[in-house]
């Protein structure tokens, strides 16, 4: 027989269970996107939530064993094919490095374009088989999950929570709509810039026109995405009355990678929930040797250096470049870089396959970090407070670089054109000017300073979803509206209407009655 | 000499008063406004901050003598006078009873808006002899505030914070702009209703229309405020390129007396912070003798009816009625009630000159609660579940009831048409429908289930702009533009400009060319 004090703990402990332990779905995204969704699940497992995911077979990032999560595995291409992606950056590099003609640059950007559709095609049929398959829906009802968890980038996760009927909790920058807060919250093109317009929140009359022009491309955009693909999916299996921007925008909450530090101010809404930085933590020690290396810059500190995962070579000119930039400066410098070692190498310069880059970020040494502008390092840099120069690559990076430099904590540099010269400016501008460091110490000072941390806010609205079954007083419905009644512009119009007609009603009398007096006398005087 | 443990001591303390002790200067609201600012007051107290608070000598409710908070007393005559206050209401209340024309009506809300017309030229009388007094002026530079903490339902403390180069902290729901949020958010006016109106957000066409029209009413109302007050106000202090409605929007914080347990979800700004509820806290244990009164309702439980402490009497035949009706219900009643004693009075109900409101909300007895809607008592309903009869007066009470009708939590009466019958049916609606305490039980684990208490949520953004020095990064800068340019007009007329020149010059060029080919034509056939 068993102990009662142990039966009262299996009673504690299951109804522990009963309150904490949720079931979770994941669409998660493939590559640096699913980085982050990992950690949401490592913490969601802890917190004794039980976790599938759901990965086509093909992916790149997402591993099929893992303690925090369950999978479901998809006989599917919807994943990102790694060397197809590595070639195509480092063409792209190549080419951009050449000079190449404003054709031949168009043409790049239509093929990446073309590649990101080619993307939604394949997601679609991955959810098309999905719900075809009756066994799989079957067990998926049967699973009984409280909620779907998705990265909005594209739309499985969206689709599956209207078929399961399921709550659905975003972890969310980028959308089929561009970026999350486009696709929700007023977004006035007066002050809000697209992203990838490297506008400002203050623009001249030109730089709105520009923002407008954007915006239409954008809207474009959207509509060639979702008009061929998402559109007819959603009239086949939902109706014809069901809208995917419906789908879409009806999510419980938007757990926002982003915030105000990184972000200009902007309206936004209830269900949007920031949580910027949820990734960052503080650094660990160093192993001797690098701890030794980086003592050894004494009072001049450190730089570092690294363009993310998908650049592992650089084109041999740039890296000769680099290298002969860091050989004149006193300070040392860490670089991760896997291509050939350049000939102009200095002493004070270590070359590395992989580097701890928390771990360096938040060392009291490190002076300068130069970046591709991936939205992680970004963040991270921010978190320890070390100024940036940025090199960016492609896709947000441009973006979220330019977003660090309008606040002063970096400075931007263009692949194209950056030479050992202009590099070599560019670090001791960071490393001297003290405002850089100074501007990015506030920063950092304010991302701290939160009522909560990012990642138990996050935690707290994927429970509050679990424990309520949604977060409907915290959304408006009024993206069943169409753009005509939302904007109000039948009411604006009846009430011109009125006006003209009152007018209209007003005039008329009024010369019926200069016509009748006019006349009256005319007659009396005849 | 000291002991060394006492001056660590010591040392430890200033240092935490360096760290916590802010110095605020608080301009408040007259009136039931003032029963939230004290309790943000005493918090801040508690929390080692010194606290001043600026008072006109008339003052109703703000003592000169707290333990809390330090005052200033200036000659004025901005307060609230309690006398003539109490008979205007209950004028308006016997007028609306003895059904009084709709021109009478009209009469007495002009009356109402002549009476607040006439508190903000006090107040700005008030502000302006605070500025001539350069006594006083150097006294408040001198004390080096950390920010100004006001209620913006009135300009005062908004102006002085401007004058002494100091960050603002709002404690709001109205200003002179109508609802917090229509002076600082988007509001597209297609799912967001004009608070008065007595609309939801999800509004037919021709409500929509009447929302514009509120809409248009309220911009001329706050136009009849501003123009002729608060603009001369300014140009002459601040110059003549300085506009109110400017400092007003440059508020670092809005501590917003509401949340979306209350208000229909709608865009916000990264800077408003929600704290509805700040005020509540669980009930304490009644008096022996109440609790053996509410106890003696049994099964039946306890109807709490109070109509707050404008309204301490009641028309005579109204309270006939109301005590007819209680006296027909099997509950217990308990009546804040200061007028005759009804004739029709039961044994089932006691009439109280005061009771203790929250401890009753709370008490696991307590059915319904009869209110008059004021914000305090509905957020004390909704934190203790509680559905609600209620019955407005005036101001926002109309409003705020219909809000929690729209949320089936409550059943509002007319005071104009309440009788006997009404009164009985509302009561037995909401006490014998579950619908009610069910939704009510609902939005009460809604407003409770939140990462953070209100009121800390409060003291953490006003800590911050102290630490911080304000809330920029909070803060769009859009109140700068015009409206022209906010809502992008010159950006749109240039672009269809630009359109109709195309245009214009294509169907220009075609015609030519035909007019070319025709011509030619007839010349060769001439």
């Amino acid at each position: 027989m068993c102990h009662p004090n142990l039966v009262a703990l299996a009673v504690l402990l299951c109804s522990t269970l009963l309150v904490n332990g949720g079931k979770i779905l994941v669409f998660p995204v493939d590559g640096s996107h699913w980085i982050n969704m990992n950690i949401i699940i490592a913490e969601l497992h802890s917190r004794g939530h039980e976790v599938t995911v759901v990965r086509p077979n093909d992916t790149w990032y997402i591993k099929s064993e893992s303690p925090h999560y369950k999978t479901i595995t998809i006989n599917s291409s919807a994943g990102i094919d790694e060397e197809r992606f590595g070639a195509f950056v480092m063409e792209t590099l190549t080419m951009r490095r050449q000079g190449a003609s404003l054709w031949t640059r168009f043409s790049m950007e239509y093929d990446l374009m073309t590649h990101f559709y080619q993307m939604h095609v394949k997601v679609l049929e991955m959810v098309e088989g999905m719900f075809e398959d009756t066994k799989l829906m079957q067990s998926l009802h049967d699973a009984k999950y409280d909620l779907v968890l998705t990265d909005p980038a594209f739309g499985a996760g969206v689709l599956m929570a209207h078929r399961l009927g399921l709550p659905l909790v975003f972890n969310v920058r980028w959308t089929i709509q561009g970026e999350g807060h486009f696709a929700i919250a007023p977004s006035p093109l007066s002050y809000i810039p697209i992203p990838g317009s490297e506008l400002t929140d203050k623009m001249t009359f030109i730089q709105r026109v520009q923002n407008m022009l954007y915006f239409f491309f954008l809207t474009l955009h959207i509509w060639y995405v979702t008009e061929p693909n998402y559109k007819p999916f959603v009239h086949r299996h939902f109706g014809s009355d069901v809208h995917y921007m419906e789908l879409f925008q009806s999510a419980d909450i938007w757990l926002m990678r982003n915030d105000f530090t990184f972000e200009f101010p902007r309206p936004t809404m209830p269900n949007v929930v920031y949580m910027s930085g949820f990734q960052c933590k503080p650094s660990k020690p160093l192993s001797k040797e690098l701890e030794d290396f980086v003592q050894s810059s004494g009072e001049h500190g450190v730089i570092v250096m690294t363009l993310g995962t998908l650049v592992e070579e650089l084109p041999e000119d740039i890296a000769e470049d680099f290298a002969a930039a860091f050989a004149e400066l006193p300070q040392k410098v860490i670089w991760r870089h896997k291509g050939k070692r350049p000939s102009t190498l200095g002493n004070n310069t270590r070359i590395l396959d992989w580097l701890p880059q928390n771990d360096l970020l938040g060392h009291p040494k490190t002076r300068v970090f130069v970046a591709h502008g991936g939205t992680n390092g970004i963040q991270e840099a921010i978190y320890h407070g070390v100024p940036l120069v940025g090199l960016p690559l492609m896709f947000d990076q441009a973006d979220n670089l330019f977003r660090m430099n309008a606040k002063g904590v970096a400075k931007v540099l263009d692949i194209a054109t950056v030479n050992k010269e202009n590099f070599l400016e560019a670090l001791k501008e960071v490393l001297y000017q003290p405002s850089y460091r100074e501007k990015m110490k506030e920063l950092s000072s304010i991302q701290r300073d939160q009522p909560m941390k990012p990642l138990d806010r996050a935690m707290f609205w994927i429970e509050f979803v679990m424990r309520h079954k949604g977060a409907a007083h915290l959304r408006t419905e009024s993206y069943k509206m169409s753009i005509i009644q939302y904007h109000s512009i039948d009411v604006t119009a009846f009430l011109l209407a009125v006006i003209l007609l009152v007018f209209t009603i007003f005039v008329s009398a009024f010369r019926f009655l200069l016509h009748k007096l006019f006349y009256r006398n005319k007659v009396k005087k005849e």
